[in-house]
């Protein structure tokens, strides 16, 4: 623990976490550079402070991520499930809630099924709203933490090929890790690998070509996994659901595949993971997985990184 | 953040908060003292000391009202959630739970759906017990901050007319202010607004009348609106059933009617709010509309005055 | 609250506390030496580490037990409600999970109904884990308060005779209790009472066997009340389901029978108890019935004690 080391203000004017393209580039630099040295540090930087977690559908690990930051921090945190139901109960609307949670707390992290809710609280709210997932549309801090472990392990987030693996239409990671580059570091290039009905949604398609990000999509792994710098696996989202899907060969990172990546390359993924489907055991062992390794402990760095940035006096 | 400045050790000798009518002016008097400069100020005067939130029934406000104010005295809290139920499944008493419950934490706050739990936990713990709402009865708390809102932006809690607008036969919270004032500030004129079937139950009408305060009842705001100082509205407790209400004519605080209060009058609300019921958005923007803003910060102000008020070395 | 004082560096090199046959015993007279001093004190030696409650089945005491435990050495806390369901909705393994939990947080804290998660958590985790209560397995946090329990109260932890009265069979707090003393206080004799039917299984039965404990089974409290030091009672472990007890006598522990007691003897329940059945209220007033006062103080004092044992610097 080392509470006396002097904990530099906030460099950027950000006030929300909603969309990947709306954050500011001196935000995402100055998280960056705090989650360098943050990682499980503990202090007491944002004594005083507290985070409410606000929780439409069910989220362990993200909750417990952000919980966890700001208790690293010194701060606390309290939770509202439910939302719909606790409000709806008493007849309360959306917007008399927001007010409320935001006039306790300093910081309102959101996991919402509307894609929506967390713009909309931005708009209503007096403190700091985070995207914590809204729907399939994005998830903002999980971009941020990936692209943080990329830059921590390669050095460089410019000229590298990253295939994004499995539910890309479905898959707020995904999307949301495509968008981050797109916006802010789109000298990169993007492979999506999947059966033909999860490819990636029109709306990142389009904006990666506004963008001028080289994008392509593939079939199978095995056709991209000699040339990535990265493989980004994610789950089939069975809580979205859609018609259609019965029988779709989706991609699992096998032994022998993994085994054709650079020694470079990194294997990443959001979690949860399916390991009777996309992630398998038997590569958990490789030194290029970093998924329950670097990635999941960036999560925390990261985090506690943006709550610094988002509360600490600018 | 303030840790320095000194906290002033609690007055008076209250134990517990049950029933408005059983506190001790001295702590009612050193709990609005104590909240005027409290605020939203964060420091360490609870450090150390835990409070246990004990809720029969769903409370999103309250319960994390009480968790913040807690907390931004750098105490603890931890939730009993369904105390029924969890004890119940293993066969536990009610007595054996606020027992152990009491061991565990320093104040024990409770929301039940029992008008007699909190009294008889109080005869129980050895620790101090808050009601925050038994059923239909009470929520001693609520007024305390109704009462403080008034008096800092009034000026004073006295010669004040008040309507208690709406749901007065159920409604915990305007049955508390009545009681509240009947006992404490009894100079002061009560006029109840709302359909018959509503009006205020026999056990406050013969209080008030003991205490002598002037209170009356009709059925329109309009008819009161422009002659008093602060309009209370409250919503209809569709959780405590009863029959015969279908069809009633529920009062709603219109722009129209809210544009004839007085200047310096004051629109309240314990929130949850129904807006499309008595406290439509179209209000919100009027300077006399302080529900959202001075009501619902001197909840956090008067909480944390309690908790130091009960915790704190006398 | 003292956060001057200094806090002895941890003794032993225990890493998990699953099994009360596994415990280092220089481990144990540590976490007694601690808790002699601990009691209520409330300090800041675990200042800025965190733990995470993983509960399978309901536990309202346990689980506040340990929050209240880490809560008060100024750490804080997170809980993992019914992990199953969480982490198999998203289609989680359970190695995942504990993988997860274990970055976020410093120790986990499980109440499982499988009788091997505690001991497959410790596995696979990088942070201390501990059982707090596997099934119908054991309990070994229990049986450590108990023993402390009996040692501050009797003065020492050989030479006792302790009847186990109840449900045996399917009660983790008297079979953990047993097995602590057979490895570590093996100079004791033991009785069990009840019915047959919920007599001791034949693991703990021989394990006692083979560390050379005295150990009796009757059916009737009224035969060994007058010789023993202890009578720890127990409930009917209705959560765990078995047939062919309908219509067994279940003993009660009378003021009657309690009476015959030898006036330094002491009566024990690890608690929920219920009322109706083995523990009247009658009892409570006499000044052997520990239940409600030491042995639910020694939880705490213990439960700190462990943690500071397994999280403090070696």
């Amino acid at each position: 623990m080392n509470i006396m080391q002097p904990v530099p203000k906030a460099a950027a004017k950000q006030q929300h976490v909603i969309d990947v393209r709306d954050l500011d580039k001196k935000f995402i630099d100055a998280v960056f550079s705090r989650a360098e040295t943050l990682g499980h540090m503990r202090n007491d930087s944002l004594k005083g402070k507290s985070l409410c977690w606000v929780a439409e559908s069910a989220s362990t690990r993200t909750g417990m991520s952000f919980k966890a930051a700001i208790t690293q921090l010194g701060g606390a945190h309290d939770s509202l499930p439910d939302p719909e139901h606790s409000s709806e109960s008493k007849g309360e609307s959306f917007e008399d809630t927001i007010r409320v949670v935001g006039t306790y707390h300093d910081v309102i992290v959101i996991r919402s099924k509307d894609a929506a809710f967390p713009s909309n609280a931005a708009k209503l709210s007096s403190v700091p709203v985070i995207n914590a997932g809204n729907g399939p549309d994005q998830h903002p801090t999980q971009a941020l933490l990936d692209a943080f472990t990329v830059k921590q392990k390669l050095g460089t987030l410019e000229g590298l090929k990253i295939a994004l693996v499995g539910d890309l239409s479905r898959g707020r990671a995904p999307r949301s890790l495509a968008l981050l580059f797109a916006k802010h570091y789109p000298n990169n290039e993007f492979v999506g690998v999947g059966p033909e009905e999860l490819w990636m949604d029109t709306d990142v398609v389009e904006y990666l070509k506004e963008q001028k990000v080289r994008y392509s999509e593939v079939k199978r792994l095995t056709d991209v996994i000699g040339e990535v710098d990265v493989v980004y696996m994610t789950r089939l989202q069975k809580e979205h659901p859609r018609k259609g899907l019965f029988g779709v060969e989706y991609p699992q990172l096998t032994l022998e595949l993994a085994k054709k990546l650079d020694r470079h390359a990194l294997i990443m993924h959001p979690l949860p993971a399916n390991r009777e489907r996309e992630l398998p055991y038997s590569i958990d062992g490789l030194p290029q997985a970093i998924y329950l390794k670097d990635q999941l402990r960036a999560g925390l760095a990261v985090r506690k990184a943006i709550l610094q940035e988002l509360l600490l006096d600018k």
